[in-house]
């Protein structure tokens, strides 16, 4: 095993979100890999494993990467191409009529796009619904990046499969092909209670349960949202999905803007799991998540950024410094999301979420080797009273230097090692292009 | 004077804010600057120049550098210190009692190390209240950023001047020393109407009027405030200042959260300039200002971090995200600061808030050269639809690749010029370790 050691990172911080996020301080703290594990964690390991690559920075902080809990990857081709709008505007006038005109090779693109901004940023693994699931695998796996994904399911036809039939045979095919990847976990997305029948959504539930797949589903994300499933089912969507009998440990329910307190108890005791998307919700105008209540009720929280569309961006650190600021603000007490609280989401929080907390979000020996370094010698993060502070109120996804995914290191002095991104970049302006003209 | 151009940038996009605040897209456009000033704008005029520095990016944007509009520049040495916890705690038992230990030196070097970070991230101008303010102004002038600034008035006795009287002639120095400087403009800061008697306040904006100077004060930041204001005053502090004849053009009222409709009006018709500072309002749990309604009325509004200690940064690209987002969700309304208005307010809107809307804040044949390059071809700025919606929803502080404030470069490359950074950290983390033994 200590000849396969092929990867030591050394710094001066580490937080390994085991037990508690605090950081522990010692000068050449180091992590040692080997395959996709981390194999060992101490002092200066670089003079036991010599054969290893040494990625060493004196003011490293060493960390579990991020988990994006809720995006949709390949929106980044529609990044500031349409804001300031009423959701049902924005989706129904700009990007539904666009997301209908999409193409394998506009998916498969601005899926890399994201995921170079990703791992620029210092995530290591999302949980992403799209169209073009294929194109999604293809993009995460050649990336090196990890990924729970699926197709999105909805009523009317799509764009990649037709009519619904089709979509379930892709899926089924996606669960079959990517049954093995030591990257790649097959979800399955039914797209919302207002796009979805029951039939669909009973039908969805009954594949994920077959198949052990996480369901994973926006729900309770507008008044608008609301208001129609009572018009439709005389219920509210948490309760139209209880009574369908989706409310249950696999599912993974994003956003959860709109709910209240009877059903933030119902939602723990069926232990659904949350994906709070702070920054979408505000752009969107949708509303603030009670995510302080939910958390004291025991429900698992994961933090995600929503698509690159309406955030704009898929940048974790700066969706943890919004969710703990716009918490504290929405309940008018700055005691509401600590650091350590925000940190946990954006971590273990997104591997309990994916039912991943024994594989990925924290660094323990045994464990899958996602981690990132920050160099911590910069203006804004100097000097360092307490490193989870800086963690989500001060540090910059541009602080990460290297990236290390299943014991692969996929950036490396904020190079990446998987992606050509000047040809991508490339790639992207002519797809901008392309996107531009759709009507 | 054209011999006299001595630095030329060239970018793809020019975002001028003079008349609207779209951008122009021509390869090639140019800004030439001579001495302090702009002295040309047009296509590739750099053979035009042969002399001058040639600042090219292919994919550059040309914009103003922003305005922070209410910042506290040395309390970069408290950041992180104590968090998540309620303003006045925050105020009482962590930072005044170390602010009562400060010393000229940590003011200076903790000044130095926002600068780094202010101008690193965009920032060309600021305006700042603190102690030991001749420290704030020389760090100023050494860093070559442009400042307004002045020492804060309270009626305890304050760690530099002891007791007020020492205040006043202190400041009355500073006017004096400054007055020639293009870089220092000096103001009268009274904390705020909880620490400052009526006769102090009146006593400060009689100063301000005898010296053509703003006056700069916190108002109506939290609850707590206007409940001991009325207290004490029987009414709220908007209405206590108007009391004491303090509501004219001449005031910058940093947060004003608490006010209501009928507020709004008042300080709109004694045009009050207001400086928002969403970012610190949230962590503290303050609350979230009015500010499209202040926009509605025609007040002129700036953008501000605050310091660093309640932000966590002073990065005023990530102000303006969420300074567009966190209205949207208050007024529940997606079409609240729009992204022109928030780009708006961090740059002309910060001009006008200092009176000096005739020399910086837009880009204009005649006036300061204070402005910066940002490099967009990045994963999380491609494709590019809208430069504004990317400058304010996606652009990240580390997009800024040069600076220019008063004709000087003042970053090229990414490489400050002025400041040695790597001294600086290496001090304040020396500091940092005086500041954590304070008690």
């Amino acid at each position: 095993m200590k000849q396969d050691v092929h990867v030591v990172l050394s710094g001066r911080w580490l937080i390994s979100m085991d037990g508690n996020s605090g950081a522990r301080e010692e000068a050449g703290i180091s992590v040692a890999i080997a395959h996709d594990k981390i194999t060992e964690i101490g002092p200066n390991l670089a003079a036991k494993y010599p054969q290893a690559e040494h990625l060493a920075c004196p003011h490293g902080l060493i960390m579990p990467g991020l988990i994006n809990a809720h995006t949709h990857a390949a929106m980044s081709c529609f990044r500031g191409l349409a804001d300031d709008l009423p959701l049902m505007d924005w989706l129904t006038q700009h990007i539904f009529p666009r997301e209908a005109q999409l193409t394998k090779e506009i998916v498969y693109h601005s899926t890399l796009l994201s995921i170079c901004e990703m791992i620029r940023s210092g995530t290591t693994s999302c949980n992403d619904m799209y169209l073009f699931a294929h194109e999604v695998a293809r993009a995460v796996e050649e990336a090196g990046m990890r990924a729970w994904l699926g197709e999105v399911f909805f009523d009317f036809p799509s764009p990649n499969y037709g009519a619904l039939e089709n979509g379930f045979a892709s899926v089924e095919e996606l669960f079959e092909v990517y049954k093995d990847s030591s990257l790649v976990r097959i979800t399955v997305n039914p797209h919302a209670v207002y796009t979805c029948s029951p039939v669909l959504l009973q039908r969805a539930a009954a594949l994920a349960e077959k198949q052990h797949a996480l369901l994973h589903i926006h729900l309770a994300e507008t008044k608008d949202e609301v208001r129609s499933c009572v018009e439709r089912y005389g219920c509210s969507p948490v309760q139209h999905i209880e009574n369908l009998g989706l409310l249950n440990e696999r599912l993974v329910a994003a956003h959860c803007v709109m709910v209240h307190a009877e059903e933030i108890e119902l939602l723990a005791r069926r232990k659904v799991k949350i994906a709070h998307c702070p920054e979408s919700n505000m752009k969107l105008a949708s509303g603030i998540a009670p995510v302080q209540q939910m958390l004291n009720k025991g429900l698992t929280i994961g933090l995600g950024t929503d698509g690159s569309a309406s955030n704009n961006d898929v940048d974790m650190f700066g969706e943890m410094s919004t969710a703990a600021k716009l918490q504290k603000v929405h309940d008018l007490d700055p005691t509401s999301m600590r650091a350590d609280a925000v940190l946990r989401a954006a971590t273990l929080g997104g591997a309990a979420l994916l039912g991943a907390e024994t594989e990925i979000g924290s660094l323990v020996v045994g464990k899958k080797a996602d981690l990132i370094m920050l160099d911590m010698n910069q203006p804004h993060l100097t000097p360092l009273y307490n490193p989870v502070s800086h963690l989500v109120y001060a540090a910059k996804g541009s602080d990460v230097l290297h990236s290390v995914i299943n014991g692969k290191v996929v950036m490396r002095h904020r190079q990446l090692t998987t992606l050509d991104e000047a040809a991508l970049l490339t790639e992207m302006r002519r797809i901008g292009e392309t996107v531009q003209r759709m009507r």
